[in-house]
């Protein structure tokens, strides 16, 4: 029983493997070529016939003998008595080679008077002009473009032989239940080899998706068998860990032999390379995140080096938000979200939960941190792989600080502007503010004095211009199952929200003028990020109350209590105004279409929405 | 009648106004997750449940409630009475809140004892720490990737609303028949619209391609009757032109407006833009370089405006070898090969003919040659936009000089080394050898000392470091219908090579010595640029004899009367012999597999095939 990680290897290592132990074999096979694009022959392609195949007139005109138009001139016109009229493409009447536009002819009772002779084969299309017949058209190796389906179409080529390759997907855990069920608790959708398989055919690999297999040996190893049989290279999904049910490794070494048990790169360290007679097989550890590290920094560079042309955005160089500390002798990939900030390139990096997927969702870039580095400083220029086109980089609007479901209804309404959100509290969000790593910061803070935000933009940002626009007037509340108010959080279990946020503001200004010491609170250190959360905890049972927002309350479904409305607004630099994703922003949800939803969704008073006050602090 | 185009506008003019006057529009259409890698979603798409729903342990360990591990050290273990073995990825049982690595705890008979304490929420995955649910996972307006795939997946997704773009295609012309029929005279196989359906199905369009359509007025006005009914964008191919039959513009007017009849751009100009009701419709021009043009410069642009993302290689500047002169008032666009040589860029135009798809499929690049200019000299630096990858570009090998269908073959060999092969005759090919145009020059130049190719370059190339590479002794000859030999050539029509290639040169050494007037040859003026368009000439019986290889006259199932054989060999500059390219060029040439293809071929001698000389001129 393999019960252990074999020595790790680096990531260039575990490349170098595959590609010289067991490189993917591509096989031949006949496709139509209709369906050919970005496909690569795997033989050399030869016309069947000359195109065109008789001489033909490239122009409107007459088609006559050269030798009989000699000597004409406007003073000597010739008349010719055995002119053909010809349209292009016709071909051409035997004897003739040569074709006179028929601006420069007369026409006079189906005779042609011409004043200029004709050169021999003048406005010709010869036979075998564009290729002759047996010709090669194509050698082996060529990636087909769309304008060869239309010289091959031409020359009768009805389908074609490409180099193909067939990878297959098996997906193992007894928790998985098939895309499109309802998982149980403590079951998941199966998605790695989803996204594995949408990947692989987007590059025009033919991914065939096996069904899940439970964790059971022999079920494993008969999959595994089967397709090792008829793929080109072999995806096992989960099962690489040395749990006592991770029985991808000792199959491999059973049926063939296991390369490499762990790679040094996270996510993704505990992934297996195998290879049972000549077909690679990897294995992919279970974590959505680390799954998708394997397939981007190994799977899809051996797919390339078998010939495939994965889109490749580059790289850009942009300033850090956040400090990232890493472990030195591992690579650690880091999805980040990455902009331009007055004039800068910034990247922020995202969660890096191995399970939390909506961090791939929210990427549009990677950052590598390299083994032999501890990590990158705030401020620090870094490398960021991008995963979208730099113009849509550049286009991208940056929001960071408290988060709200309008946010996200507001992205939806800029679409398709590109909108990233960084949830990181109303005061994160004035810091970053501040540093200029966003465009806008959504902030909700309580002074003293009972004002909103005003007060913590003198502090925090004096002497500058800054914009305040409000997004709506927002019932905070207390959430729970059974209608409980401010005055119950003492008695049951409370779920708080991180530090900075304006709603833990809000709650700390409101135990303090209550005389409530924190500390008698079950749960005042039990941290959410999100209002959505905070009421699925108390959904959940795993607290009695909460502080949040109505529409947090509404989505799931449990009673609200009001304490007050609050403001929430987006503070933005004065100076960023002219920018046209900030006037999309404003003119947003200044709209009436933004003011609906937020009825619709309940626990906004939108008199107050989309008016903007220009501060000078 | 329209029996005129309306006043040409720029190609710009004719983009925007297509923008401006019938923008495409886009419907929703509702597909499959997993079919959706690069689509764009046309609504927001919120998640069906939280990911996780219970609070997960994110550890092979124990679950605990963090308040029984409280004080635990080396010196004070603590046995807990209540903590419960779980799995990566196990729903945690009610009450626990914590879980500690299995690594970190001894066991003994089902009860754990740990020396050291648990924070709450250490290694657990709360209940919503992906996605919460019904929050946004992704706004209207984002471009799916496969990692969204994985996501959404997880998140309940199976299918979503994207917006789609959907394009009918309708051939006209009597002259066609359907892809996979044999044409016959003066019949050509449709090959625009399929060209166009394969681009544009590549970039994600719903791409409808109607049966070909018969000169008709009445038939092609109901195939666009219908195609506008229920496509988005509607391109009609050819029956653009003023010609008798191209009703193409009359029926639009009918319909609907013609908003552009011309473009100012080559080749290409007779396109025409219109629009019926909202639905924009383009008149493509027939010949299939025209129509590509209008493809790539026109449609290509809309459908990128309109949501799609073709691919974008980007431009190189390279050297220009070749003069091409232009007309003032019109964009010309020239297909190029462009490659490194020398370590230089360089580009060569390939033919302009609109006719010859084998230009497109040879070509790697295009060049636009501006409407205030008046052409581009030979060595000027000129932008080349590209089509292929630049690594692809510069990988590539260029030869130019007298062309063999031996090259060709030889081309196939080295897949998948793109090679680009310009037919521009053995003269040609050591001029550009000297400009380091090419990096091999294939030539057979007879001299009067009857030695093969090195007199030549000694007059061409003095002083330089050559290497001549030995491709095969090829068999010259006269083809014929009847078994005519060279005493024949000046009694029935004859068909020439153009001036600088070696089989011309061979013919005008072999007439000089016997005294031949060449102008008692008929046709010896009529040129033809490959042996097997000289064997295909003589076929058709526009000739009665040619000089060519013994395997062009093969092909072409012609009689062969060899007057001799001659020295084909690649001349190479010495100092390129280290470039890899060029090894695997000589070490193609010296292959087995290489010299059984020519024995194949017949009328090769392959004694001195791959032979190397090393020459200082």
């Amino acid at each position: 029983m393999v019960n252990r990680y074999l020595s790790l290897v680096s990531l260039e290592e575990a490349i170098e493997t595959i590609m010289t132990r067991c490189p993917p074999e591509r096989r031949v096979v006949r496709i139509p070529l209709l369906e050919s694009v970005g496909q690569v022959t795997a033989e050399p392609v030869f016309a069947y016939y000359s195109v065109p195949e008789a001489h033909l007139s490239a122009m409107d005109g007459i088609a006559v003998r050269s030798e009989d138009t000699t000597g004409a001139t406007d003073k000597k016109p010739i008349l010719l008595d055995s002119a053909v009229r010809v349209n292009t493409g016709n071909v051409l009447p035997p004897g003739s080679d040569a074709v006179i536009m028929i601006e420069d002819v007369e026409e006079h009772e189906g005779r042609y008077t011409i004043r200029r002779p004709a050169a021999p084969w003048q406005h010709v299309r010869p036979v075998g002009e564009d290729i002759a017949e047996s010709e090669m058209a194509i050698p082996r190796g060529h990636r087909i473009m769309y304008h060869d389906i239309g010289a091959l179409a031409a020359y009768g080529i009805t389908d074609l032989a490409v180099s193909s390759l067939r990878a297959g997907l098996i997906p193992t855990g007894s928790e998985l239940v098939p895309h499109g069920t309802r998982p149980g608790p403590g079951q998941v959708v199966e998605s790695n080899c989803l996204m594995a398989a949408a990947h692989l055919r987007s590059l025009g690999v033919d991914a065939i998706l096996y069904p899940p297999v439970a964790d059971e040996q022999d079920a494993i190893r008969s999959a595994i068998s089967e397709a090792v049989e008829s793929c080109d290279l072999v995806i096992v999904s989960a099962g690489s860990s040395k749990g006592t049910k991770d029985y991808t490794a000792r199959i491999i070494e059973e049926l063939g032999e296991v390369l490499i048990h762990g790679v040094s790169i996270k996510p993704g360290k505990p992934v297996i390379v195998g290879r049972i007679n000549a077909t690679p097989i990897i294995g992919l550890p279970g974590y959505p995140l680390s799954a998708l590290t394997i397939i981007r920094e190994i799977i899809t560079p051996v797919i390339r080096m078998a010939g495939a042309r994965p889109p490749d955005y580059g790289t850009i160089t942009a300033e850090l938000t956040r400090t990232l500390a890493s472990d030195i002798g591992t690579d650690e990939f880091v999805l980040m979200t990455a902009g331009e900030v007055a004039g800068r390139m910034i990247a922020t990096p995202l969660s890096r939960g191995a399970g939390v997927q909506m961090s791939a969702v929210r990427s549009n870039g990677v950052l590598r941190i390299p083994r032999d580095s501890e990590g990158a400083e705030t401020g620090q220029s870094v490398e960021i792989t991008l995963s979208v086109s730099e113009e849509t980089i550049r286009s991208g609007l940056i929001l960071a600080g408290s988060h709200d479901p309008a946010l996200d209804r507001m992205a939806d309404l800029l679409a398709p502007l590109p909108v990233h959100s960084a949830h990181i509290g109303s005061m994160g969000g004035v810091l970053a503010l501040k540093r200029r790593h966003c465009h806008a910061a959504p902030m909700h803070l309580l002074a003293p004095d009972g004002t909103y935000n005003l007060r913590y933009l003198e502090r925090y940002l004096p002497g500058e211009e800054v914009t305040l626009v409000c997004v709506a007037e927002r019932e905070q509340g207390i959430v729970s199952r059974e209608g409980l108010s401010f005055e119950d959080i003492t008695t049951g279990s409370f779920v708080n929200r991180q530090k900075g946020s304006g709603t833990r503001m809000l709650l700390d200004h409101l135990l303090k003028e209550r005389g409530i010491d924190p500390g008698s609170i079950t749960g005042y250190t039990r941290e959410m990020t999100t209002h959505l959360a905070v009421a699925l905890a108390v959904k959940s049972g795993e607290a009695d109350t909460g502080l949040c927002v109505a529409s947090a309350a509404e989505t799931a479904g449990l009673s609200f209590v009001p304490i007050g409305t609050e403001r929430y607004e987006l503070a933005i630099m004065t100076e960023d105004l002219p920018d046209p994703r900030i006037s999309a922003l404003i003119e947003t949800i200044g709209s009436d279409s933004f003011r609906s939803i937020l009825s619709g969704m309940g626990g906004y008073r939108t008199g107050e929405t989309g008016t903007v006050q220009t501060l000078h602090l």
